[in-house]
C-alpha cells in the first residue's frame, strides 16, 4: 500500500489528500432537497445527500490527487444511513482510482482490536472470509498499546494495506496528554521526552516487523502528525526515517505550505498532507453556488498541490 | 444517567454489566443456519444471527442486571449489516428496560468529536434534530485531550446520558503507554506519576463542569479501570472520589471477586463490573447446547452478582 501511495504521489506530483468530512453546512441545500424528493425529509435522504456531494468532489479531484480520507465520524453521526454513505463513498472513490484512507481512529484491547481489524482484513462467516470495507489504510489510536495494534499489523502484513497511528494530532487539546514529559524505560533514566516521541518510537518499532517495509524505504505503519506543529514535525521526521506521515491540519486548521516542508524527508518525500474543509468547502467562497463544487475543489486542490510543490 | 444507573444497581443489588460481544464462535451454529434460511449464507444473515443471539442473552439477564455493554467492534467488523445488528441490539435492550453503554472508545479532534457526539446527542438534518443512537452512555479514548471530550460533555449536560473515559484498560498492552511515568505541569515538578493518574485528574476535572454531578455523589463523567489491576483500582478509587468506574476484565480476562472490592467506595458503591465472554459464552460450558444460552447466562450472571455481593 505504502509503495502504491508513494508511486501515485510521485506520478501526480501531489502529496495531498482530500478529507471527505461533509457537515450539513458544507453541502448545498439543493442536494438535500433533491434527495428528499424520492426519500422524504429523512435521515436516509440526508445521508444520501452527503454521498452525492462526495461524488462531486471525488469526480473533480480524481485526476490530481492520489487519495481521499473520509472521517467516519461525519457519517456515523447519522447511524446506519450515515455508515451506508461512508461505505458508498469509499467504494465510489476506489472505483475512480483513488486510494481510501479511512479516518476511523479505532483502538481497543487485543481480542476486540482483532474485530476492528476487519476494516483492513476479512471477517469470517459461514466458513468463508468476507472483505467488507473498501479502505486501503485506516488511522489508529495508540492509547491501548501494542496488543491494540497487533491485529492490524497481522491484517496488513500479507495485503496491500496500511495503518497510520496517531502520534501528535493537530488540535490544541493534543497538548493535554501527547505533550506530557515522560520517563521511558524503568524510570532510572531521568531523560524525560514528550509522550509523542515515546509513541513515535513504538510506531517505528511496529513498522520494523516482518512484512511491513515497502520497497521505497517506508513501512506500511505510518504516523499521523499534525501540520499545526512544524517544530514537532521536523523532530519526528528525524526520529522516524522509515515512517510515512499523514499530516492533517492544513488550510482551515491554520498551517500553510511554508510549515509543511519540515514533515518531508530531504528528497521531498515521506508525507502526505490532508485538507478537508479548505477543499470541500471551497465552493462556498466562490460566490458561484452549488454548480461550482467540483470546479472550486479542483482549483483549491491544484493550488495546494502547487504551493506544497514549490515549498518542497 | 449516573443516578439512574446507581438506583438500578441498588434495587437489583447487582453492580454488574453484561458485555454483548458476540463472536461467531460464541453464537451456536443453529442461529446461523436459521438466519440463512431466509437470507442465504450472507453477511446480512450472519449479522442477524448475532442479533438473535443477543436477544436470548438480553431476555435472560433483563431482570437481574441493570445494563448491557455491546462493544461496537464486534458489529462494525461486518460493515453495514453489523452496525444494523448493533443498533437493533441496543434498541432491544432498551425496550427490555436495560441501560445501554455503547463501548465505542471514540476520540477525535474537537470539530470531529462533535460529530461523534451524535451517539449521545442529536444530529441536525432538514432543520430538525434527530436522536439516532440508543445509547445511555459511551466509552471514550482520551488521547486527543480536552477538545476531544468537550462535545460529549455538552451533549450529556442537559440529558440523562453519561460517558466513561479510558483511564487504565484491562489488557497487557495498557502498560505500554498508560503506565509511563509522566511529569505533569511545567516540568519543574519532578514528582513523576503514571500517565493513567494524570488522565484520572483530567477525568475528575471534566466531571466537575456544570451539570455533570449527579445527586448520589458521582458525576456523569465516569472512568474505565480494568479489573486486572486491583492495586491501580484502589489507588484510582482514592484519587477519584466522585468518578464512577466501569470495570472490565472480570471472568474471562482473569480478575476475580476478591480483586474487585478495591474498585468500590467504602459503602460498596461507585463501580459496575463487566463480564462479556464469561456470561455470553457460558452455554458452551454447560454441555446442554444452544437451548441453554439463556439459562447458562442467567446462572453465571447470578453467580457473579452473588460473588461480588459477598465481596463488598
Amino acid at each position: 500500500m505504502i509503495d502504491r501511495l508513494i508511486k501515485k504521489i510521485e506520478s501526480l506530483k501531489a502529496p495531498i489528500l482530500v478529507g471527505l468530512d461533509p457537515t450539513p453546512d458544507v453541502v448545498p441545500e439543493e442536494f438535500f432537497f433533491e434527495a428528499a424528493k424520492s426519500k422524504g425529509e429523512t435521515v436516509q435522504a440526508g445521508a444520501f445527500a452527503l454521498f452525492r456531494f462526495n461524488c462531486e468532489i471525488i469526480d473533480a479531484v480524481a485526476g490530481i490527487v492520489p487519495a481521499v480520507k473520509p472521517n467516519i465520524a461525519f457519517y456515523e453521526r447519522y447511524g446506519l444511513d450515515g455508515i451506508r454513505a461512508y461505505i458508498m463513498t469509499a467504494r465510489y472513490a476506489a472505483d475512480k482510482g483513488l486510494m481510501v484512507i479511512g479516518d476511523i481512529k479505532r483502538g481497543d484491547i487485543g481480542s476486540t482490536a482483532a474485530a476492528y481489524a476487519g476494516h483492513l482484513g476479512s471477517a469470517a462467516l459461514f466458513g468463508r472470509e468476507y472483505e467488507i470495507w473498501d479502505e486501503d489504510a485506516v488511522t489508529l489510536n495508540p492509547y491501548l498499546g501494542t496488543d491494540s495494534i497487533s491485529p492490524f499489523l497481522d491484517a496488513i502484513k500479507e495485503r496491500e494495506k496500511g495503518v497510520f497511528i496517531l502520534v501528535k494530532t493537530s488540535n490544541p487539546g493534543s497538548a493535554d496528554i501527547q505533550d506530557l514529559k515522560v520517563i521511558p524505560g524503568d524510570g532510572q533514566d531521568l531523560q524525560a521526552i514528550p509522550l509523542y516521541e515515546h509513541v513515535a518510537a513504538l510506531v517505528s518499532e511496529w513498522g520494523k516487523a516482518q512484512g511491513m517495509m515497502g520497497l521505497q524505504g517506508y513501512s506500511k505503519v505510518g504516523a499521523v502528525v499534525g501540520a499545526t506543529h512544524p517544530e514537532t514535525g521536523a523532530r519526528l521526521r528525524d526520529l522516524m526515517p522509515h515512517t510515512f506521515f499523514l499530516v492533517p491540519g492544513y488550510g482551515a486548521q491554520g498551517a500553510g505550505a511554508k510549515d509543511i516542508r519540515r514533515f518531508f524527508d530531504s528528497n521531498g518525500r515521506g508525507a502526505i498532507v490532508n485538507s478537508s474543509r479548505g477543499i470541500i468547502g471551497a465552493w462556498k467562497m466562490s460566490g458561484k453556488g452549488a454548480c461550482s463544487i467540483g470546479e472550486s475543489a479542483y482549483k483549491v486542490a491544484v493550488q495546494m498541490r502547487d504551493e506544497i510543490g514549490s515549498a518542497l
